[in-house]
């Protein structure tokens, strides 16, 4: 909160009280915490670790909402929480209009909010949730611990290095948006949220905005890399390229987004008068976008009628890779799912055959694929519930179904007039706003890291 | 064909030469296909199995739809074939307007065909598709193999006994719709598309067209009816009433049906100026339509607004128990699926304890689990490729994600204006028909049973 109070003050905006305010209320309620609670112990139980995941983001939501609360923005309690915590899940999905004419401090807030939540998840992916064999991570720690070589083992370490080259990346995005004739503020703002595949824009128009196709391209460019997982980039950068290059779930997601891409382009060319570059130029930018969950738009794809609606409903919660910063179902397991669905098909026709599905060339251990498949069905359930609520809340039906998914997926606009790519959450009742809220913490926190405190067990002996 | 023959003949509509004509046609070519393929073996394989499961839907449907092309209805050969494979799949899905000045042949051979397709259902899915395995339907044939005592082992025995029953509830329903002021016909016709959970009516407006409480009621109990194990009504009628009410399935099925009644009701009631018995019946109705897949509808629930909309959607997929004549994911499989998450939760707090998911009371073995999430999944999978396939021949948000649901679950109405429960299919372009007959198909044989057929494995060898 002290660099937007400083970039605040810079620029002679009042609001620079706000952020320092909101900074002591932190600090004060910090210590008193750590005073409260201190022990001797610093071992974690798993238990511990589930509270405290679900924990940092919900605190961190909770405080990051006090400078909206207090700005000039007027936003009430529940319009704070909802940007915080759509910020810290790398949502992207906003309750601000006017954002063209927003104080600085105010748009560094939001796209900081976004860059912690995106460095936050990769660590929290790589290093928390395998341990805790959440929705079929633990694919991930067998792999590493599986070479002979061990990845950086430490967390800490871990996070260290993965934090250098987080901070790396965001400067050469925000230089190349810079060249590409954002200001140097836009340029970094834009740098932090793409990384993060989070999507908060410093304008209400978002990418749209500029209307520059080298910012579409740059940005499409960052978007993918935030997709990837940062694991391989660290071994690229030792030396290690074949990982990166060979990754299976690395070429899955390319093929899928580009297959999309061309496909969804070829048939805006075919249905209008563009040209075929503008075409792909807009399709491949939105969807992109969608797939990654980062959430800009450069153009009102409601309006694009026939495929377009369903084929942006599904990309949604499709999602990147494991360990990146982008959420949804996530590739990996559409793998895993497919191996597994081969294999069915394999057995029908051969009862007594034994097939083994394979991941990246290793076979995968039966409780991963009951742990990804459980995770899918959990992800319908989930999703239905929140669609029935926004349903039950007044909603109308593509506003509901579509707003699940935006959250669960932590995409950031949604489909339909009300809460698309043109619209904003602003004008949603209170109620569907928390409801918004808590279904973007569970779609970032992979859902069992956060129902698994709702479950008696959790709480006994 | 020879019943409506004799329906149209005896009521002096010419139309009976229509179903005479058919019938000669499709007895000629299926001696000539019996004498120019007659060879000495009767043993099949699994491939076969496979391939005459798919083919004898396929074939229904296809000379089904003799009669409705050459009668007065004036429909195209994609119609016909869409209306009649949504008889013998008994979604109820129809492209005919002006039902109710319909000559009484056709209306008895909608009802026929759906009839067929439901007894044939049940007989597929306690012979047939537990022995492929398919979709974890493979649980019922060890439970009955379990069980020292088996229930009617050879498939022809036990299609004779269901058979008996089948007609007998039939007649029952048809008894019990006639003494509630339906006609004679009117009452056999609905008797034979509710027990089959089918849903074809003889009137525009469906069963509203009779606005008379007790016939409601008498379909809801006998949608019900149609949607238990049929197994379970043989074992209640030799004496053995336990398993019929001790099951689980059929509690799940109750509670889940119940449950959405009550909760829409109470809805209704709070939101509306009806009486509460008037909020139930039409709830009770329309949800229990929906849910088992018959497709009746008693009110245009699209006008219901608020949580309505959404939940008709999500209770489209549920449907009824393994072995009856309802479609949709089956409540067995949401058992299934329930079990394995409860079991992760588990895992995830205690990484080393032993835990194992129980169906009925029974652990389920670890292939029937993959097999009914790789059910799961494909089921999403196909589901979201109809709706993309309906997107993109240019039917709305709301009537291509409905109708996708609609057909691969095999309800009738979907939502919406065009399809609603107030429309009809008959203006959706011809490549949509035909799409969504594939996705009725799909979705009645589970799936597997017709995409294992495009597998390249299944042509090779």
């Amino acid at each position: 909160m002290l660099l937007p109070a400083l970039v605040d003050a810079a620029s002679g905006n009042p609001d620079w009280r706000v952020f320092l305010a909101s900074a002591t209320a932190s600090l004060f309620i910090g210590i008193a915490l750590i005073l409260t609670n201190r022990s001797g112990s610093s071992e974690i139980n798993v238990r511990q670790a589930f509270l405290l995941t679900t924990l940092s983001w919900v605190v961190t939501a909770a405080f990051g909402a006090l400078p909206f609360m207090f700005s000039d923005l007027g936003l009430t309690y529940t319009d704070a929480f909802f940007e915080s915590m759509s910020g810290v899940t790398t949502t992207g999905s906003t309750v601000i209009v006017g954002l063209d004419n927003a104080p600085p401090g105010i748009l560094l807030w939001r796209s900081l909010l976004q860059w912690m939540g995106g460095i936050g998840i990769i660590v929290m992916a790589v290093a928390v949730l395998p341990m805790l064999q959440v929705g079929g991570m633990q694919l991930f720690r067998m792999e590493s611990s599986d070479t002979s070589e061990k990845i950086l083992p430490r967390a800490a370490q871990f996070a260290g290095a993965i934090g250098f080259l987080y901070l790396g990346l965001t400067l050469a995005c925000a230089t190349a948006l810079w060249i590409a004739g954002m200001s140097p503020f836009q340029g970094l703002a834009h740098a932090m949220t793409t990384i993060a595949t989070g999507g908060f824009s410093t304008s209400d128009q978002s990418i749209g905005h500029f209307d520059s196709a080298a910012i579409d391209y740059i940005i499409i460019l960052f978007m993918i890399v935030g997709s990837l997982p940062f694991v391989l980039y660290l071994q690229a950068l030792r030396g290690q390229h074949r990982p990166l290059l060979q990754d299976s779930q690395v070429r899955w997601f390319m093929v899928i987004a580009f297959g999309s891409v061309i496909g969804m382009a070829l048939w805006r060319w075919h249905g209008g008068d563009e040209t075929f570059a503008d075409a792909f130029r807009y399709t491949s930018f939105n969807v992109v976008s969608i797939m990654t969950g980062t959430g800009y738009s450069t153009a009102d794809y409601n309006q694009w009628g026939g495929i377009a609606i369903p084929a942006f409903f599904f990309l949604m919660f499709v999602g990147g890779c494991a360990g990146s910063t982008s959420c949804g179902v996530k590739i990996f397991r559409l793998q895993v799912l497919y191996a597994a669905i081969n294999v069915q098909m394999h057995r029908l026709l051969q009862p007594h055959g034994v097939f083994v599905p394979r991941y990246n060339r290793k076979p995968i251990p039966d409780p991963v694929i009951s742990s990804v498949m459980s995770f899918f069905f959990l992800f319908a359930v989930c999703y239905a519930g929140l669609a029935l609520g926004l349903g039950a809340l007044g909603l109308d039906f593509i506003t509901a179904t579509s707003g699940a998914g935006t959250v669960i997926a932590n995409v950031g606009p949604a489909l339909g007039d009300v809460i698309g790519p043109s619209g904003t959450f602003a004008d949603l009742p209170a109620s569907a706003k928390w409801l918004l809220s808590f279904g973007m913490l569970l779609g970032r926190l992979e859902l069992f890291t956060v129902l698994v405190l709702f479950s008696p067990g959790f709480w006994r002996g």
